[in-house]
């Protein structure tokens, strides 16, 4: 296996975690956790969604996680706009990083965005414009990138080309989003090899649920074609509002002690982590599906190497 | 990725999965299990132990339990035996196959079996023996061949040298088991190329549990080295009762769903799989681990491709 020496992990889990727990989160919780994700060693955290309050009342407080953190240095912070006038809040509320969202699918991007895939890359048109203006990096997620709830299989050509189209715009990395846990690590080597060939110029990071218990071996298959930046979700967090039968995105902990017990660096801090899983558990107030923590939680102690 | 066409699928369920249910399972409900099972595809099954029933009571009938169920033809029916008594009565129950285990590591050995490595290896003889004379073929699990709950790393020339001697001793096949669910994919890589080049001619399956959610990491590392039999277990049964930590097998509809959405053939119906894992989890009474089952669950739906 062809396998990098150093992996960076983006957090996910304070904002597609969140947005998708049934119950509003106080605002003190949501920053404790984003403050325990930054003492991990964990450099890159989406911290909240810009989104309309209406729309997702889960993120309501979006400006005022990224203002209440700690801000620690040397810790990119992402806010996940999905318009316009998101841009502008997440700007005026001092995000480092912009991300924006288009799904691979039609049928996807309407139910998710409430409008069709060319009128959602028009409108990351204009973010990128003022996410350039304010100095920023901006990355854009393709959603169901693997597969779609509504539509089944989805096109490579299509995520490609969309791929092509943000970084024409700028984004500065491209996120293909597993959104409902289906890829396979075939599939992973299929479409990895394809994006390097077709998009190249700009980064590429995975994005996968663990739905189908895929995920990891989706990372070995994306990491052997030369990825090495993968989102995780603290403790599993997460899900997707609009694919049915979706579960959370891949442990940030479960995927950190892999990469470790394999020799591959990740800066972050396997105990700190597990630490942080834990109090996300205690903030959504209901078991989470890592499984480093359940097998931490079984033991009853940290066995030799690897908990 | 150096990808087989075909994989084998060895189930343990009944035995590595029932053997460590805290309840005693009825008979008719273990023979109901095996018949599902066997009504898959799969064509490999380890239906029962023939332990002492003091050590071990929820096998207390395995006789019965080979005696009872279908014996569908095209299905090799195996039981694992700790020693000469327990390999009579296997025989004389008609397995098809028998199974032997000994650990990677002296104090796994001693707690599973009661016995040093060394013990155990001349007790191996005699089995191999009486499986000779009674025209059976036998393999060898060789448990903690990733890591020990007792001991941490093991040192891999253990595990080669132990394999070598099982060979020699006319093993058709050699399970190296990831007892405690530790193994990464970088490490199974490695065992398993060394396996080939040091121990050749005899068979090689991989037996791995899920604890740190790396089985079907672990499952594509060893593909890509040439494997292609594996161990699993229905729903995820199992776990092993003298690892601290350790919880069950791989789920086997997990690993069949993965490899089919990759194009790699098992034989086995994905449904009836499904059906298999629903009735294991009524047996034993609570929800188990596997992911596809919760994931059809969730969505109350099989979803287009895979479940």
């Amino acid at each position: 296996m062809n396998l990098p020496s150093r992996v960076t992990i983006t957090e996910v889990g304070p904002r597609d975690g969140l947005q998708n727990e049934p119950a509003i989160i106080p605002l003190e919780q949501k920053i404790a956790l984003v403050d325990a994700l930054s003492a991990t060693g964990l450099t890159r955290i989406e911290a909240a969604s810009f989104v309309s309050a209406k729309a997702i009342p889960q993120m309501a407080d979006a400006s005022d996680v990224l203002r209440g953190n700690q801000r620690r240095p040397g810790v990119t912070y992402i806010g996940l706009v999905p318009n316009e006038i998101g841009a502008r809040s997440a700007i005026e509320a001092r995000v480092d990083e912009i991300a924006v969202v288009v799904s691979a699918s039609e049928l996807h991007n309407r139910s998710n965005l409430n409008r069709g895939v060319a009128d959602t890359l028009d409108s990351i048109k204009v973010v990128a414009n003022l996410a350039r203006d304010a100095g920023l990096a901006w990355s854009g997620y393709i959603s169901t990138a693997f597969g779609c709830p509504y539509e089944g299989d989805v096109d490579p050509a299509n995520v490609l080309e969309i791929a092509g189209i943000l970084r024409d715009q700028g984004a500065s990395g491209v996120a293909l989003g597993d959104t409902i846990g289906i890829a396979n690590p075939r599939q992973v080597s299929s479409l990895v090899e394809r994006f390097f060939a077709d998009v190249p110029s700009v980064g590429l990071r995975l994005h996968f649920h663990d739905t189908r218990g895929m995920a990891l071996a989706n990372v070995i298959a994306a990491m052997d074609c030369g990825t090495s930046q993968f989102d995780g979700s603290i403790g599993g967090l997460g899900g997707c509002p609009y694919a049915p039968g979706a579960s959370g995105n891949v442990a940030t902990e479960d995927m950190a002690a892999m990469l470790h017990a394999m020799g591959i660096e990740t800066g972050v801090d396997l105990d700190a982590l597990l630490n942080a899983a834990w109090l996300a558990e205690d903030i959504v107030g209901r078991p989470l599906d890592g499984r480093i923590k359940k097998a931490a939680e079984r033991s009853g102690r940290l066995s030799k190497g690897l908990v």
